[in-house]
């Protein structure tokens, strides 16, 4: 089980339970009675436990395990192994993780303002929430219910926040609005200013930025992320969308929908993002792109062009996937063919 | 206008006011009493409002604008809307930057010590200095005239800060000399320990790091940008340098004066950046390498040899652009050619 | 000398004595009693000052250098500056590295409670260890002995660090155990969620993250590193490796022994790194891979494959080294060759 010095089970749940919860059906030989204590991945997983299979690469951990129960696809029914009660769902990983947040909830918030927090008398907390201490919430702040302010967070003036959100430790959020249930990881440092100067042989001039950024709900947002705030229009972060660590989010980007955003992807000024693109790891996106929905970045990409709705893309600079492949492929012959 | 949660707005001005303080001329038909409200970008200007046009992507929105003035190159006099009036200038976004401050000036700050912050009894501020709650100001460290030390921002001992600075929150400084005017956004790592390691089968041996950062006058700094103190000579950023958010600088480096450093750049220990170098978004640098004057580095370009001034480099490695931009046409049209 | 505001010097000490503790031997004219008062790079030292070379691109600096003692290798014995006694070794970096350490070691810990810092109830601080202002520690986590928590530190509940442990200024460490000798620069954030969701068009789903992260004995961690916490196994980083800033270790990742991971390195999920790997800047390494014991990896490659051991790799996608400086090559010539 998950360290108890870290987390809290709640369970056991029966195999009905978890069933009704997933939208899972129960295999032929499943016992809906059966009380399952925990969740765990399919390498770890023994008697008593829960797991999922999604991928064939671990059929063999798959045929072998101890598990009581499995979330499995009905295409492997026939694969499964002795003893274990079978879940069938056509997404496995999607039904374990609603079990997995069953048996470890995300724990309630404890409202109350802890003394060595700051809280200004021009601030409103909703009493349901919770400030950790050395927490700073400068006046005009609004935080809505059931939020939890980490230790050393700081809230500036004037920023809002929704219900259900979770500030994580060290944060700063300035000329933020920030919609429900969003998570920011710590060190997430929002709402600064952009990156804009008129540049000049006796100095560049500092241009105001005079926008904010804009959450929306249900938005994850990892640690030590950057995101600056709009120069004039607002940067704004989708519905739903989530973003790694380390990211860096420039002045007046728009994201989209859905987004999901890999570890220290750069995305320059005013490019705009629409709903459930992709973008891997380390790629870089120039300024003023429009990149269309459903798009799908490689990781370590440098794109330098507009990309069009659904395309796939990679190399640096950016091309058809299926071209960046061929050109890498032609490369290596080349050199073969000369004897290296 | 700029949201009234986060910025306060100042004048009217009128025209001749604006021209005065950007060295723009008024337009032949311009009313130089003419009162201006606000600035807003071009696409979003209306009646009463100021803009600016220095891309000739945007003359069709310049043509139709509403904004009541709007500054321009006077090559465009010819293609002005009417009933704008203009102000002429060769540098149009420096005077908006200009105008921009005007309206939307930085707050003055408000001396005072928060009852929540910590500042060490052998610590000097400045009276007319402000610092925020749970900022931490050590033994030794000095505050010079008119700087904010934001919320949760930790200056260590014997830390040294000029005049007229912006310490963003949740800062971390040690080992470090500051000037004046200079801004550090939230999060920026300066001063710590370089990566320094004599590497060792039992064991990387740590090399102590016994130099110091020193931050010249006019340096803005983005946010979580790491810089390392030198490891017996110092780590430098030259006057005037605008550096983007989560930058790496090694120990050791020198940036010259009027550098443009985008995000995510990294650049290895000891290399010697020399004044008005570009370098674009995500490029690196090793170490020990010297980046002549004027130099303009593409984004994600990996940079393994010296950079003679003025020159323009890109690819990873980095060479010269043209050879760059040469090598990936060939190869496309190598794979074009066989059929793919 | 290093700036006496942010550094003490001991010393002086004799040659003997320094020849003792870095186990080098006294050139055949190096005077045992001289005292040596400083240590110093070769290009800044002077009389009474203790230096080293390990480079021969800086023989010239060495036959000239005014310094009073130089760690040098044997080879170099005939090339020593008249005046200057050698202190021989194989190792000069690490002997000057140790020698180093006794004029500047590190300031010992002065226990104690800031009063601006938060201790928890139930938290455990050994009485040698210092806590800091405005630091957070929770209930349930446990400080061993001589351990510097730096200000706006925050340790959350159930964290455990052993003894001789440095903790920088704004760390957030949550579900982590941190071993003993441990330095963890300002800004690192570990042992947050991890980026785990089923993915879906009517929202991705949060998948809960149930482990922990597992830091070793001897590790240093660079300012603003993010190191995710496992999703149900644990992210391991091995003992005694040396990770720099800004470093993105996402969940499950397993660190061994002895690696060095240079800055703006990306490794994803559940890839198993084992002893003695070296990872070059900003490299990105896709999830789920193996690589192999003394792997060294060039900086910014995307290592999208398994790495055996012992092997080099290079270029983005990564492969064997030579054969990336081939296609490198290979592709100058095909432009040089068409006339560009």
């Amino acid at each position: 089980m998950a360290d108890p010095r870290f987390f809290t089970r709640a369970g056991p749940f029966t195999l009905n339970q978890l069933a009704k919860a997933t939208g899972a059906t129960l295999g032929p030989e499943a016992p809906g009675d059966l009380d399952v204590v925990d969740v765990m991945p399919l390498a770890m997983a023994d008697e008593g436990h829960l797991t999922f299979i999604d991928n064939r690469k671990y059929l063999d951990a798959f045929r072998t395990t101890k598990a009581s129960a499995v979330f499995a696809a009905p295409a492997l029914e026939a694969q499964a192994p002795e003893g274990a009660a079978l879940l069938l769902t056509e997404d496995p990983y999607r039904a374990f993780a609603v079990a997995a947040t069953m048996f470890y909830p995300r724990p309630k918030v404890e409202p109350g303002i802890h003394p060595g927090a700051h809280v200004a008398s021009g601030a409103e907390v909703a009493p349901t929430s919770r400030v950790e201490a050395a927490a700073v919430i400068q006046d005009g702040a609004v935080i809505g219910d059931n939020c939890l302010i980490g230790p050393g967070a700081v809230i500036e003036s004037g920023v809002a926040i929704g219900a259900d959100c979770i500030i994580g430790a060290g944060v700063t959020l300035q000329h933020c609005l920030v919609g429900d249930r969003v998570i920011i990881h710590p060190g997430v440092r929002a709402g600064q200013d952009g990156f804009g100067f008129a540049p000049g042989p006796d100095g560049h001039l500092k241009v105001p930025q005079l926008g904010r950024v804009v959450i929306e709900s249900d938005v994850e947002i990892g640690a030590n992320t950057t995101i600056d705030r709009g120069a004039g229009p607002d940067t704004v972060i989708g519905a739903g969308s989530k973003i790694d660590n380390l990211v860096q989010i420039a002045h007046n980007v728009r994201i989209g929908r859905g987004c999901i955003i890999v570890s220290q992807v750069g995305i320059s000024g005013s490019t705009q993002i629409d709903d459930f693109v992709m973008i891997g790891g380390q790629a870089g996106l120039t300024g003023h792109l429009a990149i269309g929905k459903g798009a799908r970045i490689a990781a370590q990409s440098g794109v330098m062009r507009d990309v069009p709705p659904g395309a796939t893309i990679g190399g640096s600079p950016a091309k058809d996937m299926r071209d960046w492949l061929k050109e890498s492929a032609a490369l290596s012959r080349l050199v073969r063919k000369k004897g290296g």
